[in-house]
């Protein structure tokens, strides 16, 4: 058993959105970055993974945004495994302003052999992960199973350069901004309080076409990103309070 | 006068392209960061100016990136101004690995009424500026003066939400996404070294549409960045080693 461990960091310019308060893409970002750095730390992260040609694939996340820190806040990030099967591991997340809870999060991960694109058996890592675990529950309830939507509107652009990764797969950052892209502006300018939902289903390329469905009712938003022949990438859905 | 001041980063992974090196966006976000940290430091940074309703404003820039850094590098940002007249003023970077010269800039800027939207007479920081100058040159020639391109080929998208700054104006790093979003991605893999020569005219608003213009001769590229009805935001002139 191990302790929540905690990361410093400070809101820089490039984190903030025109209200001078992190964007909700930045403060996912925070948190994966944090996923990374905590496993590295912990004995399991990619560089271990991929001695082996094994990856960490993050397949659902759920985020509730109760205050968007300001540009320059110091705030800390803890973060904590607590659950672990052959198939999904799950880490979670609290965003803090000094006592001041600023956002939660729960995130699912599964771990893929990149030669043969398949999901590995996560026993393999059970010692090192046991060691890992911590005894406290998700601050938050876990991502939900997004299903299908008939969109009202979509929008097109093709994957270029800026978004994508050293697999030359579009970054998961980039299905978010484009989610928040499709907002309406004075949505986020009011944002006083959200829980986004998040399936990663398939990968796009360098190359490929990206389409972003959008259904909307009352305060609930949901999306779905899909690319060349109407294959499904991500599900999105954004409940504003 | 005063000294050169230095800056520690890490390369961070949202700060590297597919390569795994730091994109020239990202190196060129560092070095504006560090211009802002450093005039906050000195006494005229936008907080200061913003009590008058002024702000600093990009004119020009020109940066020669030698080699990327690698994510996790450990990198310093030496910075110094070494110029200032009524209507601008010259600030110089270098990035360095310990020794090692990874890349120079030299930046224009003068002083904007954002209320009348008229270029400032910077006598008015004379004082504060004068203890601020380093009698150190500059690493890399000015920034050029670009001329207009007739494009051989151009692409469009509209100004979304993740584009814009706090005065809902296109951040200035967008427009060097732009530009590298249009570049061949082989080009970019196999970047060995090149100059950015960059010319900023106006600002697009959210709601504009934004028109990329692409024309390349050899191992030079240009580009022009114009918003509805052809107004010109941006110039840029790439050369590769």
């Amino acid at each position: 058993m191990a302790e929540i461990t905690s990361y410093k960091f400070r809101v820089e310019p490039q984190n903030v959105d025109f209200t001078l308060r992190a964007s909700v893409s930045s403060i996912i970002d925070c948190m994966l970055n944090v996923a990374g750095e905590d496993a590295h730390k912990k004995g399991f992260g990619v560089d271990v993974l991929q001695g082996q040609s094994f990856t960490w694939v993050l397949s659902r996340l759920a985020v509730e945004v109760y205050r968007q820190p300001q540009q320059y806040d110091n705030i800390e990030v803890d973060t904590w495994v607590n659950e672990f099967n052959r198939l999904s591991s799950t880490r979670n997340f609290r965003m803090r302003l000094g006592d001041e809870l600023l956002a939660s999060g729960v995130s699912q991960w599964c771990m893929l052999n990149m030669e043969s694109r398949q999901v590995v058996d996560m026993s393999v890592l059970k010692d090192v992960y046991e060691r890992a675990m911590v005894a406290e529950e998700s601050p938050i309830s876990s991502p939900q199973r997004l299903r299908a939507i008939e969109p009202a509107t979509t929008t097109s652009r093709p994957v270029v350069y800026s978004d994508i990764d050293f697999n030359r797969h579009v970054n998961t950052l980039r299905y978010i901004d484009l989610i928040f892209d499709a907002l309406p502006l004075d949505l986020i300018e009011k944002n006083n309080g959200l829980r986004i939902d998040l399936n990663f289903i398939a990968e796009a390329r360098y190359g490929d076409t990206l389409t972003v469905g959008c259904l909307s009712d009352d305060n609930v938003w949901q999306f779905e990103v899909s690319s060349d022949g109407g294959k499904v990438l991500c599900r999105a859905k954004i409940e504003f309070k």
